[in-house]
């Protein structure tokens, strides 16, 4: 069964989703549709990225995932469908597949072309779904578009190195729903940089001197429970997807605060690390 | 496969919904339940209906759609099935569905009559569930009801024309998740009254003297971008459903804010037309 | 065709929720993944049992549920899977297990064991979704586990009986969507010690002397509308899953208020119930 996935800041309230899944139905009634976010914030491209990249990889090879973020078509902005990585991406040309696949060539770039399509301003219901079902059903890319060499790129933040090789200087790319705080510096890089030395995680006023694998890295299972570390201390971790990330363990954002707020952490905020 | 629809005011953390899927699934494992909105402010009917209104055309004929706000049966909100515009629609008799439907006249109404079926706090679960996986099946409305000719009429606004056609007076019925503000005003409307004039829409203190068709249409792609209108700037235009809207061209009710807070505009809030 | 249920506190923006699901249908291409809910609050295990155990029971016997609230790996929380009642919990034993099936014993609980694999940050992508798609498929839980014996048990708050029978006290467990207040006073409880009396429910200030059987139990619909209770109404009730609970007659908790804000009763507080 084919698999069509929605990533959108349509939200959850409006009859915008719905609608979509309902045109899919009526299309192709044997299809998984899934939904990956509907919450990114409105028109945020870097944030869709984030969020998609981590999940896109998950689904099967052949999966068609539509983006529908900042999607209105214009002279600016095509629609464009990408076979990258083996999946396929639906979106305007917006700089979101740039972010999404930075470091991977895509096999193909389409920009969609299909006479009598009227797209104005749910260009996701027009034309997205129409092109995500004709892939899901088979069909091929040339029937709905035109090859296309000018995709747009944008670059995230990237972490600078500086001191001779002794700081990193990274950014807060993403706020999870914990509160906790992502970086754009990846596991890799910290290795290629650290050489066995110490470091200090700085963030703000605060220092950091390990990084954990895992949340619970900084409980001390054989002390005693009222001697540990516990709910509310800071600590910093690669996380799941290998970026580094400053957390609180058991945060609630409702309750104890989470990183970004005890720490006084915002997007694109500055977090360096210094090898000592 | 077939299909039931949930439109409902649960909201997403309680078990409600995860109960309501679980039955259907008991009920009828091959069925594709497929969330419309589960955001609708509680108990508001006139919510509701803008929603499913715009949502339940783009579902397959034969589609079930359950209604779940207001739902509780008494003396005065009977339980229905309505068959229209070749849907099923199963609902509390709150006059959701005369605002669904306003301009189609319903092909069925029957009252929901099934005996020893016990309803009292959770009647979405006890017969909305009953009812739409029977209909799923393929079974007939005689069987769980019996026809009903009370169906009760809403009324939503309607525009109104003064000053010898020269005037629309329209009201707010919606602000999506984007803050922008959807009047009653359709195109249909406008086009019939306005004669080829030029015209006004007066908003509080705003005057807009354009109509637009997509939300960039405000973007003049000939100047330079640093002379462009652009994110933050306030637009008319007709919507994907045909409804005049007021919006923030790139909104985000976190950031720039919305429509609905810029232009001081909420719910029932009066917008005008004065052809010239 | 085989279920599997999600009921996290990861939210509905995060790449968490979409990740799983792309995993679950890479491994299991025919299966239903539902979504219980992804809105418990942070590190919760009262709310998600609150929520899981009103909803699991809807699912059919052999249904899979994976319980993704404070899930990471430790000495003192290890990845269970439990058959109870029919269906299979897969969590860490956080005490969760033991608040969803108080009153029912386990047919099975193992502790799970599959050598290779990597978990540290996301155990419910890294070892739940293999452990609920083997499941699914059919297969042993000996093959991914071994038996447990040191299920973790955690007691909500119980009732209590003062006053030589007279009087029971109970706690607020669960505030829901509506703003509506559950307790842990159940129905057969409430049967139980009543005998025919009369009785007062306490709440802060409150004193409500009926326990209605459904929301709109406190209108007589033989008066006329203008003489009636109404929104905005408190009164008390069995729920749907026989917990008595206090509510406010259609609430909306960004308008009129909830009954929790309109009583005062948060989490944990008092609710007392006399006998006359």
């Amino acid at each position: 069964m084919a698999i069509i996935t929605l990533t959108t800041d349509f939200g959850h309230k409006d009859h915008f989703v719905g609608a979509i899944k309902g045109t899919i139905l009526n299309n192709l009634p044997e299809v998984s549709i899934v939904d990956i976010s509907h919450a990114i914030s409105p028109f945020n491209i870097q944030e869709c990225a984030y969020i998609l990249k981590n999940a896109y990889r998950s689904f099967p090879i052949g999966t068609v995932h539509v983006v529908g973020v900042d999607s209105e078509l214009s002279p600016e902005n095509q629609h464009i469908v990408v076979l990258v990585d083996g999946h396929y991406f639906i979106s305007a040309n917006n700089g979101v597949i740039s972010l999404i696949t930075s470091e991977i060539k895509p096999e193909k770039v389409m920009e969609v072309n299909i006479p009598n399509l009227n797209s104005a301003s749910f260009p996701v219901l027009d034309v997205f779904v129409q092109v995500a079902c004709h892939i899901a059903r088979g069909g091929k890319l040339e029937v709905i578009g035109k090859p296309f060499d000018a995709l747009k790129e944008l670059k995230e933040f990237e972490p600078r190195i500086t001191n001779d090789g002794k700081t990193i200087i990274g950014n807060v790319i993403y706020i999870d729903n914990y509160g906790n705080v992502i970086t754009n510096i990846q596991r890799s890089l910290f290795e290629a940089y650290r050489n066995g030395r110490d470091f200090e995680v700085i963030a703000r006023t605060n220092k950091i001197k390990t990084i954990h694998n895992s949340y619970n890295g900084i409980i001390n299972y054989n002390l005693e429970k009222g001697q540990r570390k516990g709910p509310g201390d800071a600590l910093a971790l690669f996380n799941s997807v290998s970026y580094l990330e400053l957390a609180i363990y058991k945060s609630d954002q409702n309750t104890v605060g989470g990183a970004s707020t005890l720490l006084g952490l915002n997007y694109r905020d500055t977090v360096t690390i210094n090898f000592l």
